[in-house]
């Protein structure tokens, strides 16, 4: 038994297949989003552009949300001190379940420390709550949601992806009498496309399931006061459980459900992920509430992210760089090759001062490998345009095809 | 399939065992502590004194702390806006992890959200990693811990509570070829003694096992620079990974954990926990960074918490109070019925406007419900003295039995 081969071994593997993660070191400077600045290797700190960040708004940069976290630093400090149960719930927290719950439509809401462990505590404590449930999931599911139902022991059927006939034929030949769970995305981020709402709640209350939808990259988004693409389509009351992040639209950190009070009830009583950890800091929770506040009665970050994407992608188009069929405020360009994609993103960035970071396995599937952007209201057309000639011109250096 | 009499039965279970959770609804004052505002209730804020902390330190307030914060988030603003692969890795989370690889006499470290889930995402991962690993967990670990080695599906050795010789049978009894992890806490929380650190060594370098101690409650607060137990007994070099939380002793909130360069490699590549979720927000871990600077070199905040948890223990053993036998800064008070123990908790806010949460099942074994108070540098000796007054009244008033 050599522990240090068997680690040795691990770490070889992904080098040998081109996908050893290295972690760029950047410092963004606040008010200039999305310039930054990087750290790595010559000569001090140099400035580069963001194009990947999922601050989608740059509201971590909105000055509500900047003052509103300086007054709850100075009022009540740096951290919480304990858990919900045992000194960690402040007024704070209170008001923004308040909120998020009001955003959805629904009776309550949940703060976690996290997406990731919203969906995990969530999804694993249902189905224990549930006896013999099972969990319909879509095959392209957040890595944080396939933790939570393999975690739950509930058996698993994996739906095509956005596929809704594959979920009716499982629906089908499921025992009528359990309990059954239907879990998905509203928007994939790694492929922009949107799931069919309406059609999973049809199928779910014809086959009695509880509905579980993840809206991490849609709330703050999408729908007049941005609650996600179940606002935007009217489809809120059709859900039991909205699950979100605080850390992506809203600029801060954190995830939350939205649920009737019962549920919420229940993962508040039951999930350990909920029950045992350190609260979410004061200081975040009075950031988030503002970012949500001012995303309740304001269009005008929403609409700026959708016209950037929309122009990225039509001057990729018109280039003929192989940008992916996203419907949404996701601009993913395929490549196909680990090795390649991290090629391309270490070229933008030494040579054009343009961070995107490659997106491998286990992120996308392999031979999906690809760049993903996420231009913002403040990326600029010159911006874009300059992005454009360096894709265009590392393409033909690296001989990959153009479809013009 | 009636979802909702499940959902309303499972709470009705948490109501008749009289352990449903009610969140206290307060605010502390910053400069103030441990003073509060308390919102439960009947005319606005009322004044009250927090006596169930974990910001044992009162770190959490502290100027360095406090301006590190402001700092960052008028330099980089809000949240990271992304994974540590994707657009979220900043110089402070660089910075940090190498602060704490040095705390701790290691080569690497690597942060987590939260210290639920560096202790989730590295025992989960590491046991997979090692194929057919058998972990060997001390009986009261902490639900963290015991949800990564349940994640993990590795086979799981439960030894009695800091028994040595029940570890040892279990280890002598295990193939000598398989791959071994003993997982145990140094400072258990709850009841406040602490591990057979370096008898737990030699019997893993007897085995030739791996060793991962859960310093949650003892980093910032032994040791002559806060490296926890295994800096103040010198056997931090015994251990292969030392985990810690940065949202007790330190004040603000994350997790994580230090090791060899190569373990901290295999858990940041392989940990689904560490790669799919926004990393810490840039300006927690500013307010880290000051807080683990001043303590490696100020004792006076732990030399003040130790002096304030044993006046406070024996000011209650005078008054025959049944405080349990901790050999640490944590003073808890046996009362041994959920009820009971809720019922004083609600007493002494209501009357006494102190604020202590009662423990009951799952945070501790039914039948040992009790109140755990967390004295720190800033609770006078009058404070103590009319707490210890206030809980003779309550014991006397609930016929409860004081010993002297
Ligand atoms: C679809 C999806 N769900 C959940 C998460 C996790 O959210 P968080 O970053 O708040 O942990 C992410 C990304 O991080 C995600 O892409
Ligand atoms: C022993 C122990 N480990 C881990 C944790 C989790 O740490 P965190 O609060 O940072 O999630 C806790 C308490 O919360 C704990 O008591």
């Amino acid at each position: 038994m050599n522990y240090n081969q068997i680690f040795d071994a691990a770490i070889s593997r992904l080098h040998a297949e081109g996908r050893y993660r290295v972690f760029i070191d950047i410092l963004r400077n606040k008010g200039a989003y999305p310039n930054a600045r990087c750290f790595a290797g010559h000569n001090g700190p140099k400035p580069i552009t963001v194009w990947c960040s999922n601050d989608y708004l740059a509201m971590g940069q909105h000055p509500k949300v900047i003052a509103a976290m300086e007054e709850a630093l100075h009022d009540v400090g740096a951290g919480s001190g304990g858990t919900r149960n045992i000194g960690g719930n402040t007024h704070y927290h209170i008001q923004l379940e308040e909120e998020l719950a009001d955003l959805h439509g629904k009776e309550g809401a949940l703060l976690f420390t996290s997406g990731y462990v919203s969906n995990d505590a969530t999804l694993s404590t249902l189905a224990k709550v549930l006896p013999g449930c099972v969990i319909f999931s879509d095959a392209l599911n957040h890595a944080s949601m396939i933790a939570g139902i393999r975690n739950s022991g509930a058996e698993k059927k994996v739906f095509r992806h956005n596929d809704v006939e594959h979920l009716e034929q499982l629906l089908a030949e499921t025992d009528p009498s359990v309990p059954k769970l239907i879990a998905f995305e509203s928007v994939y981020s790694m492929d922009g496309d949107i799931a069919p709402i309406h059609e999973i709640c049809d199928l779910a209350e014809k086959y009695n399931a509880l509905t579980y939808i993840d809206e991490v990259h849609a709330v703050g988004m999408y729908g007049p006061r941005g609650g996600g693409i179940t606002d935007r389509d009217e489809a809120a009351h059709r859900i039991d459980i909205i699950e979100g992040t605080l850390g992506k639209a809203f600029g801060v950190m954190g995830g939350y459900i939205a649920a009737d009070k019962r549920i919420i009830d229940v993962i508040r009583s039951y999930a350990p992920g909920f029950i045992f950890t350190t609260s979410l800091s004061p200081v975040l929770v009075a950031g988030v509430l503002a970012s949500v506040r001012h995303l309740k009665q304001s269009s005008v970050e929403r609409e700026g992210q959708q016209a950037a994407a929309a122009m990225l992608k039509s001057l990729m188009r018109e280039a003929g760089l192989p940008v992916m069929n996203s419907t949404t405020h996701i601009v993913p360009l395929m490549v196909g090759d680990p090795v390649k994609a991290k090629a391309i993103s270490d070229i933008l960035l030494a040579e054009y001062g343009v961070y995107v970071q490659p997106i491998n396995f286990p992120t996308v599937p392999r031979g999906t490998e690809r760049l993903r952007f996420t231009p913002g209201p403040q990326h600029t057309e010159e911006m874009m345009v300059e992005l454009t000639k360096a894709l265009v011109e590392i393409w033909e250096r690296m001989e990959l095809r153009l479809a013009a």
